[in-house]
């Protein structure tokens, strides 16, 4: 996905890095791929090694007790949530739900979204985010821009915090929207794959059960280190789009394993405090460490997510430049010039070990000097 | 799936029975799931153990590894093999590929691959397996209706060994169709779950490097004993269909874990070989002692997986009587009145341990006295 260029490669390419760079997998400390740097935990590979046989049942047929565990981590109701094999699942069957509509995306945006909209014959439609407002999402111009739109506008799509730029929305501002997309029957899209790493008051899972237009999206993949899990889940109050995406979807689409392990981690309170108060703290350093690089004429948009946006100085050092440069120390960045409304100036990378940020913080100063 | 019964419950619907029943899911013998007895090996268990981290990466992006192994255990080109998520995700994505076209299936069958046409808008039409041809599949007559069919058809479903008859045609039988296939351009897609427990020269996947038109389906569920893993694979030559079937399905949509497992288990020969001797062992040894039924009026059709279809004799209990009866007793049986051309006569269930058959066959003998 979105690997037009050498260098705009998705985080989890590291085959193909080994491939053409020669570097082996697991030197490559992935700065792109916007997972948690801290693993999963001692307790879980302990609880793990006596489940392995979990595989020789089916998962639960309705995973209601992985839907009960879920529903005690974001505090939905369990009849609330649909779970997937990854968010990716439960994207493509929301975005098939209304296939062959228009759909609103909120951009730069992830690429899959439009990707699923195109193989559901629906029409992506954008609304841009603004440098000069530094990627923040003005609610009251998106309002007016959903108002004005036709009645085959069926899907609003918000990544929030968004990818790419780490920047969010608050939970509470939402209400106007979200009472807008109700009464229009849009159903509002809102991506929290890394809501678990911002502050309190961005999380709007609890909005779902007030708005029936607000369709939720989460993933274990980046705050719990464990894309290999290939889970995701789902909130929303609405009957109707429930029922059909669990119509459209694969039955027991999470393996058992995946199941199992979910239930344990989404109830580890004091890793998911670990977690949060970490990457908090990075998210600080980090944005410290960047504002002495501003008088250079480099610029970054306040994360609120365990990733930053930064547009590098005007003609010096390339986002495709840079990753060269870094790949070849073993950290691999995001290129983002591939997004939409971005350019060659931007990178993103995310939080890892302080020593790994210090180091590739090091490097970027470097650069660009 | 197929629950218009109280007593026509999928095989995993573990929970509901405990449910309904009051018997805790872990003394239940499912002799209805039709998964191998066996478990999953020591030494599977051992080499997860120390593989649990394996959930903090992506799967690989284009399954090579776990594409190779497939391609060593079944013979086929590691470039014509497509993994998913179980071998519904293929089954589902292959259907789609020719939505809103009709599809003759080959019946009694498993309910899926109805719901899958209708859910891509196809007609389901269907190739009925006669009783008194002892529900065996005459390919001549399948051609026949082939050729007569319009345009239109565009998939030709087969379940070889079928489940719920377990009967099945032989691989090299099979080419007179395959080619009529590749002449009309119709995917024949045969679904092999079951195939690993036949005799040798059943198994097509070798075919399909030279017949385009062919769409193998492979299940690790129910050989393997490892349903939770939700791992199934596609062999097919046909380029078209497969990059149309990878860019409608999930990116990564087996689990990282289930990826790692797999690799293991379709290399470990001394497994493989122990599962299919007991099986076809114990598929004899039963045989003959439902031979000894026979003058009582029961009837069964010659098995070649893991389970025999048995018909009752005329006027005593029925299926669902001896579903309740043998429920009673913690031993699940498969009611297939629900499905098409079979009625309340028709009972399934597949081999487990042979201390749980005898007492199976002893209720059941009981039963039709």
């Amino acid at each position: 996905m979105e690997e037009a260029g050498m260098s705009a490669f998705h985080g989890s390419d590291l085959e193909k890095i080994e491939a053409i760079y020669g570097i082996p997998r697991e030197r490559i400390i992935s700065f792109a791929a916007n997972v948690s740097p801290m693993g999963i935990s001692e307790g879980l590979i302990d609880a793990m090694k006596d489940q392995i046989r979990c595989i020789e049942r089916y998962p639960e047929r309705d995973y209601t007790k992985l839907r009960r565990a879920i529903s005690s981590y974001c505090k939905a109701e369990p009849d609330h949530i649909i779970v997937g094999n990854g968010s990716s699942e439960l994207i493509g069957d929301v975005i098939k739900y209304h296939g062959g509509k228009k759909a609103l995306i909120v951009a730069p945006a992830y690429s899959e979204y439009e990707r699923y909209v195109k193989l559901a014959k629906g029409t992506p439609v954008y609304h841009d985010l603004r440098e000069d407002e530094d990627f923040r999402l003005d609610l009251r111009v998106l309002a007016d821009e959903l108002e004005r739109s036709g009645d085959d506008t069926k899907l609003l799509i918000i990544c929030n915090p968004s990818n790419p730029t780490s920047t969010a929305v608050r939970a509470e501002d939402m209400r106007d929207i979200l009472a807008l997309c109700d009464r229009r029957q849009i159903t509002c899209v809102v991506d929290e794959t890394y809501v678990d790493f911002a502050d309190d008051g961005y999380d709007m899972s609890y909005l779902a059960g007030e708005y029936r237009s607000l369709f939720v999206i989460r993933s274990m993949s980046k705050f719990f280190s464990a894309p290999g899990l290939r889970l995701g889940y789902a909130i929303t109050s609405d009957e109707e789009l429930k029922g059909a995406v669990e119509e459209i979807k694969d039955p027991w689409s999470v393996s058992s394993f995946s199941e199992t392990a979910a239930g344990y981690m989404l109830t580890d309170e004091e890793y998911i405090a670990k977690v949060r108060e970490y990457i908090k703290g990075e998210r600080e350093r980090i944005c410290r460490r960047l504002d002495s690089l501003k008088d250079k004429g480099l610029k970054y948009y306040e994360p609120e997510a365990n990733f930053v946006l930064v547009r590098l100085p005007e003609g010096g050092v390339t986002a495709a430049d840079l990753f060269e440069t870094s790949i070849k120390q073993g950290m691999m960045i995001r290129d983002c010039s591939t997004f939409r409304g971005l350019d060659e100036r931007y990178v993103r990378f995310c939080f890892m070990r302080k020593e790994d940020d210090d180091r590739l913080i090091d490097l970027m100063t470097e650069n660009i000097d």
